[in-house]
């Protein structure tokens, strides 16, 4: 390493990686500041910033402003998952996708719900039931509530053709949002809908999102018996 | 905007967004190049092309070599989970923490993990039950096997003491691993860790690190009803 220029980010952060793992930098431990780290690899010191930031991003390195990078003591390490529309996820499977509309109404929410969009009292938003199928069999399906204020264009859709998931994600861009994964047992409605056993365990994402006029839509998926998200860490 | 230099990547990414989520720039379309763009934003083309890779990182711009940058027309939103210690995770909620060991024993694992860690045949593993309390209730229960060819140092530490991902965490540094993210169906065995009842829905994380020698361990951890991971998207 010694004498060898290093190019780029990429392999600065492969470095600094084989250090903190060979424990030559143990937990805890103060690094060497920018200025250093780039005169020692013959690098841009712009180089050693996006190197050091993106394993302090991935919860290997503390960085404080003014107190220098230190190796993380306990690593909170970080998975990143691929949240796709259900289509494509269906689909990049291998398996043909059908959709079934299976109720929409305007309505008044329920209470968690007013809470969780922030609606005001007694404001109706869209409810969409819609079940999303792999291969003929239930693959998962969307209790969804659309907030008709912020999206009076929904009006315009026929969600019997093209699943409310699509729809929003191809007309509605978000500015922020939230994921919650759980797990529930199965009631008779769950059940009914999935064509599962009373009882099982199901895989459960809880969403929202937002625009800065306010919620756009909070939707749970609830996903058949042995549905798993995997990702790198 | 016009005229007015950006100085950062951030604010270079904020005013993509803009134009993103506005449709100035709209789905599947082609935008200006990191040149043209480091020129109307009068800053260096290193700083635009930090801010498109975040972007195309976060699903919301496709780029491709001599091809250019695209708007994403299906974006595949991306969510970044923290995966803390556990101990760290339940004190870090307000609670206090207790761990207890159920099991430990040196076998031969089942077969479908001798094939996920990759072992030789008859080829043992320590196997170790633990359970994580959070104010004295059952929290999540770690089914683990380590590999002692891997990791021979397991042999000199007190797992009644200290709990395997806690000294894992902090003496074994990995190079990969992978997790995935379920859902089971509560059995005897689970209802009877963790104190709930038999046919409970149980959200299940599996998890395994590696080295370069090969796998270090492969962890279940099935947690108590009720739990969510919750992050931002």
């Amino acid at each position: 390493m010694t004498g060898t220029a290093i190019k780029n980010w990429q392999s600065v952060q492969q470095e600094v990686l084989n250090r903190i793992n060979s424990r030559v930098w143990k937990p805890g431990e103060l690094i060497p500041n920018e200025a250093e780290l780039a005169s020692e690899f013959g690098c841009a010191r712009a180089t050693v910033n996006r190197a050091l930031q993106n394993l302090a991003d991935s919860g290997l390195l503390e960085r404080r402003r003014k107190a220098g990078t230190r190796v993380a003591t306990h690593p909170v390490r970080k998975a990143t998952l691929d949240i796709p529309v259900i289509r494509n996820e269906i689909t990049g499977k291998g398996y043909s996708y059908r959709y079934a509309l299976i109720k929409s109404e305007t309505i008044v929410p329920p209470s968690d719900m007013v809470a969780r969009m922030r609606l005001k009292p007694n404001e109706k938003c869209l409810h969409i039931i819609g079940l999303h199928m792999a291969h003929g069999e239930p693959y998962v399906f969307e209790n969804r509530w659309i907030n008709i204020n912020v999206v009076p264009d929904v009006f315009g859709v026929d969600f019997s053709e093209q699943s409310p998931n699509e729809w929003l994600v191809e007309n509605i861009p978000f500015t922020s949002g939230d994921i919650a994964f759980s797990a529930l047992t199965a009631g008779t409605f769950e059940a009914g809908m999935l064509s599962c056993k009373l009882g099982e365990g199901l895989f459960v994402i809880d969403r929202s999102t937002w625009k800065h006029e306010g919620a756009i839509t909070s939707v749970r998926l609830v996903f058949a018996p042995g549905y798993r998200i995997h990702t790198e860490i």
